[in-house]
């Protein structure tokens, strides 16, 4: 009998259809990246676990799937039963984001790359979360970086490929909603925030679209920090836009830091820039300008990425500045839909059982030399569902090849209509 | 101080130039076998343990890397511990091959797959073998298969898909050697080697290449197997060709087998299509014809495959015919050379600093919106070395951006001779 068999827990097969739909985006996403000067790179799936734990990846090291060491003894595992560390038997893990691997990248290959590198990586990662709708234990990060950069020809380059990938997916009205975490550290010094509270603060913060002024002023309060004038503030800053400055700079903001996107604004003129003050980010890396994709339709960001100007240095002992964006690939995948032009161009051959195979083969070969996409089929009963099953698939047209069918150029093509 | 920091033993990193050639080589393949009417799918890399453990996989399923189960408890160590079963901590493993993973998406979705699948692979696969030059511990497959067709069609698909991708890829004077399991047992039958042997005898027959006429004899001896006429039978068929039955068919020749091979010779008159009686291919699970590409400079095949009917239902509980062709992407991408013409689009902007970036942005979008890949790089002391890194990661051109340089025509394009 048969057993039951489905994909490990939280993963996903994909099909043609959707497989097709994915690697277009991929290609459109890889060809935009590539155009604005950014160069791809690749590391291996598993890293040392070593460096996996090594704090920097916050929260997600703990969702971290560990690979077992090779050739283990029972008396290892009794040492680990005994010292009560079961990853003493992991050597390797698979990786959860993609800026762990580029500051290893990096560190190893910094004498080989350019005094400022611009990464692309579009690859997979794992994270062992409970799974649920749209999250994943296996799904692909787009992240392009640029290291050695502190100036802001960084952020420029960084959301000025974002946006052109974006549109060239098709992705039209989406806004980038940008902040500085300098702008944060301000807000929260205004309102007296004990500095190690700060981090705490900003998970509360980044909460506002959720819980509301009166949920982050709550739940601020809780944390012991005195709420004075905080639901003001937040209300105000709500509306400001990029006329925070106006009339006068106000207390909370920070001037430099402002200045900045300022700047940011008038060298992206074709980018719908929205000032955010309350805009967090989870990650604690953050150190300067953070940016988020908004899309009109949709109550979560597509993407982001920001400013990171001490960690990618970790591994070599050294500070070196850097910054990032990552688009959040599965959530675009879905808003794509299929691609018609490329339908009209994949057509079915059906043909009846005896059919000569060399003839079918040399028919085949004629139509994909004109540029076609060929499936051949033998017919079955149920023909109609054999269609679908092809629309279904990307196919557009279909014909049947009788056996006194000559050539290609005598082919019916008709539309599948899918 | 900074640590040592390196890819995971066996595995590698790749940098800006070796990436673009992998990712344009994957992407004619790509091409070439969708246009044949292939469709590619996608598995997760991990499979459930029990799975990739279940004897598909021969040889290989010993050097799959484990992942270990989330959350476990030092009583679970100790309970390895004791009954010496470690890899009971184990419940997914990453997939050392294409086919396992194949046959179980197969199992998962048949019904939503067209009658006869013709499926695409292209993917990492890992094993934890003792790394060695040209051999990784992550390395990528490009396979195609067919699954639902038990008629030569099968063959003629995928070797006309196969030789159009090498053909796209500029591999020029590649053949394919050919041959069917039914012709090796009945040479091994006419040999009198006993049937529980045969399996072992194809492993010696196998290394004909490597330890000659004489080292088969003394091997298949040395497997108590009778040598008489041994040594005489390799001799002749070294040099039969596709005159095998010419003037009449030799007693270790089957001829139904033969009779299709010549048959796939007759279908495919593009394709460089070499019988080869004494063609193995190492795993055992091949039913009929299998073949390999052999390219005149090299002592290695570039891939293989072959039809393998009991295989692919093993999950299913049910025969599915099913036949494959796997490209060995590895030694293929080592074979390619960098692309000139994507070199000659590929142009550096060399800026002083202090340049406004926004005029720096605006430039390099106008040069990207003409075509070109750009790469924006601060002049530093020594040009020199910044230009030779630039020609490595294949740019073709630089510009000098000055302070006075007005626009995107102004700028004067020179070679890097790269």
């Amino acid at each position: 009998m048969a057993t039951p068999v489905t994909p490990p827990r939280g993963m996903r097969d994909f099909l043609p259809a959707d497989k097709a739909t994915r690697e277009h985006a991929l290609a459109v996403i890889r060809r935009s990246f590539a155009a604005h000067g950014f160069d791809e790179i690749e590391t291996p799936v598993m890293e040392d676990a070593a460096r996996l734990h090594s704090g920097l990846g916050g929260d997600n090291e703990k969702l971290a799937f560990a690979v077992m060491k090779r050739g283990l003894k029972p008396a290892d595992a009794a040492a680990a039963a005994e010292s009560g560390d079961l990853l003493a038997l992991a050597d390797l893990g698979l990786r959860f984001d993609l800026t762990v691997p580029l500051a290893r990248f990096y560190a190893t290959h910094r004498a080989e790359l350019p005094t400022v590198f611009r990464s692309i990586q579009i690859a997979p990662v794992w994270r062992a979360e409970r799974p649920q709708k749209g999250r994943y234990r296996q799904f692909v990060q787009c992240d392009i970086d640029i290291i050695g950069e502190s100036g802001l020809l960084a952020e420029i380059e960084l959301i000025t490929a974002t946006a052109a990938a974006l549109d060239a997916l098709g992705l039209t009205g989406c806004s980038i909603r940008i902040n500085d975490r300098r702008i944060l550290t301000a807000l929260l010094a205004h309102w007296q925030v004990a500095p190690e509270l700060n981090e705490r603060a900003l998970i509360v913060i980044d909460k506002l679209d959720k819980i509301g002024v009166e949920g982050v002023v709550s739940e601020l309060g809780g944390l012991g920090i005195p709420t004075d004038g905080v639901a003001e503030t937040l209300t105000l800053i709500a509306d400001v836009g990029w006329n925070a400055a106006e009339p006068t700079p106000p207390v909370w903001l920070d001037g430099d830091a402002y200045a900045d996107l300022l700047a940011l604004r008038a060298a992206l003129p074709g980018v719908r820039l929205v000032f955010d003050p309350t805009l967090v980010r989870g990650m604690g890396y953050y150190t300067g300008t953070i940016f988020e994709i908004s899309h009109p339709d949709l109550g979560y960001s597509l993407g982001g990425g920001g400013r990171y100007d001490g960690m990618i240095g970790r591994f070599l002992g050294t500070d070196v500045p850097a910054c990032g964006f990552s688009i959040g690939f599965e959530r675009i995948v879905d808003l794509l839909g299929a691609d018609a032009a490329s339908a009209e161009n994949a057509v079915v051959l059906v043909y009846d059982k005896g059919t000569d195979p060399a003839r079918l083969v040399a028919l085949k070969r004629t139509l994909v030399e004109q540029g076609l996409r060929v499936r051949l089929e033998q017919r079955t009963k149920n023909v109609k569902a054999l269609l679908e099953r092809a629309a279904g698939a990307g196919y557009g047209r279909y014909a049947f090849v009788g056996p006194g069918t000559p050539g290609a150029a005598d082919l019916e093509f008709r539309s599948l209509g899918g």
